[in-house]
């Protein structure tokens, strides 16, 4: 289960923050170890666009993660990229309280992700329901997200 | 009054850096924010272009602040962006040490910022100053930004 | 009245797009810059981040306006940047007609754009309109905004 | 059958350049509507992070695609996306010939494109058949990229 | 000689723009390939980062150009770069009329590039005398170009 | 000797890394200051496209360095940059060890760097030899880099 799927209910915790800078390698295979990385349980992996020396245009790397798999995630990074180093930092988080609930919209049923932290509640219907209800139903992706906020507006 | 336009006589201090990555949120919304921390008193705030799993792009929001509005500006991340979870680690900074002077040129008064650290001295025309004047007279803000140098040159 | 408040019952024109790269420019007077050409009337002003020849880090500013408001859009771009030229060219669009509706939502009045293009329909809350009324009342934009999206659900 | 891996004889042809500019929608969205137009047949689909009016960060939507299918793809557009118009041009193109080959390596094998424009020839192993090796056999993709390299130097 | 450090009476010509999406060459590459392109006349050459499909950071190159040059930068890059197709188009310029004066500093002689375009006028020092005077003299790169618009400010 | 030059054993150190927003600098500047830093001894310097306030396009300066290297490239930053202040903070390193090996292409002699972590082994041809010959010979650098790639394959 994915860490953006499950109850949450502490709203503080330490992560690690890995990253590297890359050069010499292609964008193809980029696409190919953010796979591997989120596959090996990254919390996630996002690309920076950077400028390095020599008029060479890069990419910024970086992977969050559990810090007890700091190490297993920077072995995929020095095996699948081209980069022969990486630099890593541990960052504290706040995160809010996570709980889900479904609703019934026009053209189906869409999970609800409430988040709350003190009296901050915020309701954000889940892309992968909502994506796979347009897919089907050609509809766009847009009037299905919307129909889930009307629907999900008297929840709590 | 904002950081950068007090005086400062101290060259060393530590700060927060607060990041979010937000693939759910509008451009739109984000220009709102952005605008709700600097009159919070977050010393800065940007966003870099980043690029997320399942192809898609997204903003990272960066705040620096003081440590102990660091609680402050993570609540209105939360309540203000779509993300459910922020990062954040302390940095140490060095700043130059930081004076005003007034000088006239032929379109007018410019505050001038005096930075000075060790032996290295910039001399800064106020932004606001210059676009002012530049509004008003309806000539370009290079040619005023270059007058408040020129009239700069024997400030000490 | 600017141009995205406009009634539009047209779906094709031609506009001008014009652009320069900028390598010996601040980042102040960009900003500066973009309000001038708003001021102007051109349609839409962006920048892009770019990566120029030894190793300079650039912004191309990219213009769309009126064709016959190209000379002028093109004069400001000389007088008020560093470039010593620009580009440009004449670019097809196709365009949805808009109207507009107002909706009342718990939190005030909201105005609704209403574009339409055979038989595709969208209904976008005013920026400007959800901007205010979250400011003023100290909630959410994301809550106003999707309050207006829940009262703008049996417009048509 | 992708035009990227088709046999291609000719070497000039003109396209259709679909842009817009995005401040109102989600990265999530983003990433759905890059999907449904590559399965409408677009040659390309790209976003660059843009910088526009009101501190809105922005992503700019770029389809290339065959000229008679330019209203399909504007259609989705603005059917899936945010925004309320789009602008368009033709592209005139020169494009290498291509043939493939298939190299057998110690992983296995691996089709190769081979590119020829006058005395120009450059031999691409086929993205899809190294990732699926390198993932099947636990390898790295960079490695078996390289030995469809390796094993392509005698080919022509 | 290079296209910026002409004297240029013209102010209307057209250039060609040609661009290719690499998403399968390293950035050590693209830095080898600018250099070659400028050393082969073009105008200029830039880079912007994108984002093509399946998660793959990317880069585009752009190249500027004489029209007579079109066929040679062409082949440059399908030569130089993994790509196999590139597109172009021809734009429009206007351009500041250019002539040069020499000026004389504290720090030595630094050339002043003197465009105008109607009642426009800009005076902008020579990169490459400001970077060979602050490194000589191991002063910085701005108080050596401060000094020459102090220095320009009586010339026309 | 450069870092990325040198055998390296060790497979674990601690960095600086220090970062500065530029809002009020052009890119002709900073491109200036990337070589100095470089000069001094920097691991790594590069540029990160962000978005200030006020609509302002920024570039972040971001170098890597020795730990008892720091105050000096602060010092540089200072001095070169048009900035008041910049941050700092420590990283952890993991880095994979390094030696190097001639082999002989086609084209004539390039060096390799092996670098080895645990199991995982990579074989980088340098750039400046790859570039130095294709410069040369007038082959385009990937044929140059490939050979290099071939003739490494039976090393270790
Ligand atoms: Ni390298
Ligand atoms: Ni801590
Ligand atoms: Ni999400
Ligand atoms: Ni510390
Ligand atoms: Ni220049
Ligand atoms: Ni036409
Ligand atoms: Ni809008
Ligand atoms: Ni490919
Ligand atoms: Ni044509
Ligand atoms: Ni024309
Ligand atoms: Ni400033
Ligand atoms: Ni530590």
């Amino acid at each position: 289960k994915k860490l953006s799927q499950k109850v949450i209910k502490d709203t503080k915790d330490k992560i690690t923050l890995i990253e590297a800078n890359l050069d010499d390698q292609t964008g193809e295979g980029l696409g190919y170890v953010m796979q591997k990385l989120m596959n090996a349980g990254a919390y996630d992996v996002f690309f920076t666009p950077i400028q390095m020396k020599k008029d060479r245009p890069a990419t910024k790397i970086t992977v969050l993660g559990n810090i007890s798999d700091q190490l297993l995630l920077i072995k995929i990074i020095l095996k699948e990229t081209s980069t022969i180093g990486v630099r890593y930092q541990h960052w504290h988080r706040v995160v809010m309280q996570r709980r889900f609930e479904k609703v019934t919209t026009d053209y189906g049923e869409i999970k609800i992700k409430i988040a709350t932290y003190g009296n901050v509640e915020k309701k954000i219907p889940e892309y992968i329901d909502c994506a796979q209800i347009a897919h089907r139903k050609n509809i766009s992706f847009i009037n299905v997200y919307q129909s889930a906020i009307i629907a999900a507006q008297h929840l709590n």
